[in-house]
């Protein structure tokens, strides 16, 4: 498996142009006085599914050979990305397959289904296992949530948009889980000679570790509201991300939480915790972005509304 | 007193343009194919100040001589029409006074300090006589919520950028309480030769009532959670709504609350209830709307947040 390039970014942009939304780009003076910077939100929580990982999932299925996606493609998730897939499947024609856990949320089985996708339950422990042999049984293609260089080229276009919608932008912030969203950023910055900076959850810090070492490490198996970025790096991202000599800022639930609600209040729009943690640490580390033109992506918004109530 | 023109509200787009956003117009396939009409969502709860009210008073207190407004001005508000005020004055650099009531939301009172305002409070039922005194003795002048040419003829400005961004609209929605947002509608869609409903909660239906028997009805004294619509109809507006033949439809408070929810959960938006009227009323009534291009007004975003846990 190779990294991706910067053409393979633009070539996706091109090819699932059609199926996503140019998601608008929002400021806040607000938070640009509380900051000290000048912050231009991508708004990819108004992105198909309610997250950037539109993006990667129609790229992916869309750049499959016509015999590799005529036999459908499977996955396993109980977020995002079940629905991304879902998603591009129904665009291309072709079955899917999501694997849930039993504990998965009504809304997102309820969405998964609704694109047309066959679901099967399984528990945490057996999902491999399960999706390994519907799999050989079906011979589909399995669509990776972020170790994957389509994947991370389509979410690369969320960055490239954003540099083509605001001039100038010094800085992109994003989060980080398996990796996908900020390699794509990371491509994309290295090519307009800018920063890129990630932020992940203090309990689930395995990248930040990850970069600081020049070791892969494993995800810590912890829990944190930002459910959508408990899994460990991938190979593709720690490549991509250690050549380059990103780095990561840490922030605690309570911040990413807080951060959420003040978006809610301020910007008027509903972002997922994970999505959070870009705000939380501008937020916490202002000194990493005083007077800078910042691009930040704000990459879901699938999350329970009860969290609004403090 | 005269109804304003069409000409009035091009006029008020050319002088409130710099200082007013052009908010985006959102789409939502998932109450397109529920109410099985051709939904275009105006997203004034991404406007300055979280609300439309902003372009009606940023109208009118640019629109006053330099004599009156070398007095300041005055209002009366416990919600967007208070911070609406305090922003255009910031941004004529004149003098605001806003009168509230002792109740009001914390988060209101600090956005109206926020913009360098004055506040006095004082008890709901004096309001008026303390505004009266405070005008008296600072020569100030007066920036009514919505029975005002210049006020509406701002709202109206709305309704004439959403049929910029979106072409074939036959029907505009927006809710009604003092009547300024669906007067300047009204006079837009007349122009363009097209319909304009309004929206209303049923527990304070004086418009309603007052459209159906011609005579101006005053307010209701009841409560909702549409607070942005207790306020019974203006004079202006009921000249013009009544002149124009518009319609009322009517929303219960679940309807609207679970509106807003379904709004924040579909299409990641914060809407107050008053707002999410115009949502209620397309799945209530979808004969209505059936099968047409419909542009909606999302007309504030300022909730508190413990609304969104049912």
């Amino acid at each position: 498996m190779t990294t991706p390039t910067y053409d393979d970014i633009v070539a996706a942009a091109r090819r699932i142009e059609p199926y996503v939304h140019r998601t608008p780009v929002f400021t806040s003076t607000y938070i640009d006085n509380r900051v000290g910077a000048f912050v231009f939100f991508k708004a990819e929580n108004l992105q198909k599914v309610g997250a950037f990982k539109a993006r990667g999932a129609v790229n992916t299925v869309l750049s499959l050979s016509d015999a590799d996606a005529a036999g459908g493609v499977i996955t396993h998730s109980s977020g995002n990305h079940g629905q991304a897939v879902a998603y591009a499947a129904a665009i291309r024609g072709v079955p899917a397959t999501i694997v849930m856990p039993h504990h998965a949320a009504k809304v997102k089985i309820d969405a998964v289904r609704g694109y047309g996708a066959d679901i099967v339950f399984c528990d945490q422990a057996e999902r491999a296992t399960v999706l390994e042999e519907l799999r050989t049984r079906t011979n589909s293609t399995v669509v990776h949530p972020f170790d994957d260089p389509a994947v991370i080229a389509g979410q690369g276009t969320a960055s490239l948009e954003l540099l083509e919608q605001v001039s100038g932008v010094d800085v992109i912030v994003a989060p980080i889980g398996g990796g996908g969203l900020l390699s794509g950023a990371s491509l994309v910055g290295a090519h307009a000679g800018i920063d890129v900076v990630g932020v992940e959850p203090e309990l689930v810090d395995d990248s930040y570790r990850s970069l600081r070492d020049g070791v892969q490490h494993p995800a810590t198996g912890e829990h944190s509201v930002g459910d959508g970025l408990l899994t460990g790096i991938g190979s593709l991202a720690f490549v991509i991300l250690s050549e380059a000599g990103r780095r990561i800022l840490l922030v605690s639930d309570d911040e990413m939480l807080a951060a959420m609600r003040m978006v809610a209040a301020r910007m008027k729009l509903v972002v997922e915790p994970s999505s959070a943690t870009v705000v939380a640490a501008l937020v916490r580390y202002p000194e990493e972005f005083s007077g800078r033109r910042v691009g930040a992506i704000l990459s879901g918004g699938n999350v329970d509304l009860k969290a609004f109530s403090a």
